[in-house]
């Protein structure tokens, strides 16, 4: 017999600076993003439909949508090419599968999945992991129609000597009628970042962590900062330890930012209760179903 | 004022499969190489040396030694290569640098610190790392150069249907006299890998971590397994909840098994009292101070 939950869902759109968002094109775009990526999500699990499902569909719909840092509208490296990186995982049976510095695939989320599903591994990298999307049945796509017009003059920008943005990301985390949890999180990364650069994104317990017993997380912001920590874990064991989903994200950003001075976001859900999330950085797009089932939005 | 700890050290050859390894010369090649090593992280630290330093010089002597899946003698990949994989986590600043998918570094270790010291990111995979290895002043060798006859022997019967390994790492963990940690994890990864498959060893707080409020951990084993469980950083939290080195260890190990049915190995130093290790396949080479500053070995 199974016990029936309270399904949710959480959506990001990542954490970064966007002082002019909450007026801005931009930030209408975003808002309008996380929400149908939410709806998604939110909508597969009204319908009984796993986790694992949901996080995986509302983590395309961004990564389709050029208003977010993955898939198509990624950040350019300093060669001015996208590399994605994206990561899954599954409370249940801890099952994760991840790829990192792939070029040529539309939805880097659905190859981690395969990764997960196809083979005994758990992360590949680089020209490894476009010869899985190929046995998957995975379509190649040019590089360059991952890369917008918005980036590639930002990346122009950065070339002249503008700031480079340190965050962005995108993620899901869910918890289905079953109970389970599930996660993903997918990123063009760091922009300008050195080729061959991993982030926290495809890191299991870094940018991505589900364990049923404990909690679904998603983490954005500055990498390199969120793996010193192994943030994703940590906020999830703060619920294994009796915190709110709201109080474990609070806490961790709390502590990214006290121990390693670091910046970002993340979301939370666990067994039971409502999602939770926080970020440092001004402005974190999200979507979440509230307890009457509502679509909440934010900037 | 510094205060004065009791520096220690201890490092792993890898947890494998080794039945007939008490008796065979292949046994002693390894009880052999785990002294060596230990022997130049202990002298190192005796001196005052930082526990960094010290993780490195005994990860060192284990990839130059051929009776080690680290560096030369690393076990092959499907395509009949060496890719290696490495990290290193300093505990007092939570400083980390990793490495993977690296065929022409004759020391990863080395590179790994390279990233830590040289870039602001945490892990650079393939071409990326060898570039970085370049800026560094770490020359290149040819790939064949890693590769031993012993090894090459073993993907001809891989490849013709003999069981493949599925273990072997080198590691070192470390506290040195002023009471800092630091870990080092380096290896060859899993016989008959895919190529670009990345396992646990250079993923922060799966296969290494380091934190001088909790423990510094390095493990070895199955390690898609050890990445489902943040193994490193579990190992870590469980002695900043007052276990001893050895029952994290313990605990850790057992976890691994009841959760996620994998073997494996790791060792555990923390702030205070001996080192602890803990292995659940037939032998794990290792070697320890003891408290009276004597080396140990075991198999």
């Amino acid at each position: 017999m199974h016990r029936t939950s309270d399904p949710a869902v959480i959506v990001h759109g990542g954490a970064g600076d966007l002082p002019e968002a909450r007026a801005s094109a931009v930030g209408a775009a975003r808002l309008d993003g996380v929400r149908r990526a939410c709806a998604a999500g939110a909508e597969l699990l009204r319908r009984g439909g796993p986790a694992l499902d949901a996080v995986e569909a509302a983590v395309r719909i961004l990564e389709d949508d050029p208003a977010f840092n993955a898939g198509t509208g990624a950040v350019l490296t300093l060669d001015g090419e996208v590399e994605l990186d994206a990561a899954v995982m599954e409370g249940e049976t801890l099952r994760c599968g991840a790829v990192a510095v792939v070029k040529d695939v539309q939805n880097a989320v659905s190859l981690a999945r395969a990764v997960l599903e196809r083979t005994e591994h758990v992360l590949l990298v680089g020209p490894a992991a476009s010869a899985l999307a190929r046995e998957a049945g995975i379509p190649a796509v040019e590089n360059a129609s991952l890369v917008t017009p918005a980036q590639r003059e930002r990346w122009e920008a950065a070339r002249r000597g503008a700031s480079a943005s340190r965050t962005g990301t995108v993620g899901a985390v869910a918890r289905d009628v079953r109970g389970h949890l599930a996660a993903a999180t997918s990123t063009g990364g760091m922009s300008m970042k050195r080729p061959g650069r991993v982030g926290d994104t495809p890191l299991i317990g870094c940018g991505t962590y589900a364990d049923d017993g404990l909690a679904a997380v998603s983490c954005t912001g500055h990498g390199e900062r969120i793996i010193q920590l192994t943030l994703a874990r940590h906020a999830a064991d703060l619920v294994g330890a009796g915190k709110t989903a709201f109080e474990a994200a609070r806490e961790a950003i709390r502590l990214l930012a006290e121990r390693v001075q670091g910046v970002g976001g993340l979301i939370v859900v666990g067994p039971a209760g409502p999602v939770g999330f926080a970020h440092s950085t001004p402005a974190m797009a999200r979507a979440w179903t509230a307890e009457d089932g509502r679509i909440v939005t934010a900037l």
